[in-house]
């Protein structure tokens, strides 16, 4: 990473997934969404699909960031076009103290390690493998919420109402993470991203003291493999987040590359950022617009949306940008 | 407004509502909350209950930024627990050239117009009386989602897929609604805010095209009035925002009241901005971060939360908020 090439690497958020017909095709003969994640040999071949059909650069391991929430003691379900849900949620401080945490926590996810193991042998060293973990402050939500919401107000106020209960369940979320991401470093991975999706609900005063200091904990206890940290509509925090000990940073599709490059210079690679929904326009749309991104970013990018790509994005899109990347050439005026 | 007074004035944004008991009782009596919306002794009764019962220092009417699409043509439901539903959507030119706008369209909600002079009648003077509106690319949302939505991706892929028909679109709404403010003015309200609630969903760019032109007519039509403009997590749009032609700009709880000041300095009066899950926690943080905020902004405020009222807020957490406001002496240290 940051070496100089003659055109950025590129992978998608999301890529292992519902915009593939091969992965389509092998869902609609499970039993649910759990099944893949659980199931070591499945996992593997979803995760290898891309690579196969989009040629990006990085397989990222099939897996839900919720594993962590349940390898603590709260079990969750995926409901069909609704979302995720928690039957058991955070209440009070008994409900805190009784979660597992730490490697005894991470040590229940032994089908996450066995299906890096077996991505790692079946991409033959093709392309990095990238694992990953939600962010403390987006995992406490769920644990809360029971589920997505519009507001996470019930995780919001907590922060307000018991801020001791909120750094206890903080802190024990924190330990799992770290433990489990040295676990998957262990069974394989070559890079690791922590995903902050609800890190844009939070005032900056209250993401400061409750979302980056957890977030920091972890980049400051991975050194083993790069980390990548993407804190979405965390635009209040850039400074903070630019400042972590991360090797890269993950933009949404709010942050300009002109303006970002200007405030936050290149002392980090940049991930990211273009607008999900541009893949579902012409190509010649998708190519200016990828083009031109690009170049804006002037290297230093691994080239992402600014969001996980959408399930229903037309697969002809998906390719064209990806293809547009590929034939980027740094030197050349596009 | 604008004037030096002892404290500012403050209101909620969604006031008149389920905070309120007198509310539930009303509404626990009819079919639903379009029956309350349409039928104007109710809209006012429900209007006026959050003066006499938190003694704020203005009414909102109580009615839903939907009603416009339904004047224009696309009728909507709400549905309890889920949220607005539209049965018919904007799918092809053919569907937007169906739309009824401008005065033709805003004639058709007579009932908003009455039932804002019983408002008015009513208050007698007591405070003043906010009518409002969404924002056009906030309404051309709902017209094309159908429904609230996570991304709202149908939405922003209009927009690189058929930015023509966006801007047809866009244009009808628009002109909808300024009839339908000036309609309101004339009714009687003595102040406007105009609802962005979906700005923070597009990239700068798309929302310097398909979002502030249309902000900008509205507020350049409106001169009869003060215009307030509340443009959700639309930070990055925050110096075109302090350009247009309004007089109040409202602020969500990611706005740090002295960098906001800094960088946009006093030109604007401000509305807002506590985070709203504040009003669960214990009074005595409801003070202290009630007082902090308005020394913080030093006046030019109309003291608010950042976002609606949330439905579940505790009462006298609401009570404790706006009593701190009242409370307030700009030359007392507190």
């Amino acid at each position: 990473m940051g070496e100089k090439t003659h055109r950025p690497p590129v992978w998608l958020m999301r890529q292992a997934g519902r915009i593939l017909p091969q992965y389509r095709a092998l869902r609609s003969k499970l039993s649910g969404f759990k099944e893949l994640v659980e199931t070591p040999h499945l996992a593997a071949e979803v995760t290898i699909q891309p690579v196969d059909e989009l040629g990006v650069d990085a397989a990222i391991m099939f897996s839900d960031i919720l594993v962590i929430p349940e390898a603590m003691g709260l079990p969750y379900e995926l409901i069909e076009k609704k979302g995720p849900f928690f039957p058991r949620t955070i209440t009070n401080q008994a409900d805190v103290d009784a979660l597992l945490d730490g490697p005894e926590a991470a040590n229940e996810l032994s089908y996450v390690y066995d299906a890096i193991r077996i991505m790692k042998q079946e991409l033959a060293g093709r392309v990095p493998l990238i694992g990953f973990a939600g962010a403390p402050w987006t995992i406490l939500s769920y644990m809360i919420e029971g589920s997505g919401s519009k507001t996470f107000s019930k995780a919001r106020r907590l922060l307000y109402t018991n801020p001791a209960m909120a750094h206890q369940l903080l802190t024990k979320i924190t330990k799992s993470t770290i433990a489990y991401l040295k676990n998957q470093i262990a069974a394989g991975v070559n890079i690791v991203q922590v995903f902050d999706s609800w890190a844009g609900v939070l005032p900056p005063e209250m993401y400061n003291k409750f979302g980056l200091p957890y977030i920091q904990m972890i980049c400051d206890a991975i050194d083993e493999v790069p980390v990548i940290v993407f804190a979405k509509d965390a635009w209040f925090a850039m400074d903070d987040i630019c400042s972590l000990d991360c090797n890269v940073v993950g933009l949404d599709w709010h942050m300009e590359p002109e303006p970002f490059r200007a405030k936050h210079g290149t002392n980090k690679v940049v991930q990211g950022n273009l607008d999900p929904t541009i893949l579902y326009a012409d190509h010649s749309v998708i190519k200016q617009r990828t083009n031109d991104m690009i170049k804006q970013f002037g290297g230093h990018q691994i080239v992402n949306l600014g969001h996980g790509v959408y399930p229903d994005t037309p697969l002809d899109g998906v390719k064209c940008f990806v293809d547009t990347v590929k034939q980027y050439e740094f030197n050349k005026v596009v």
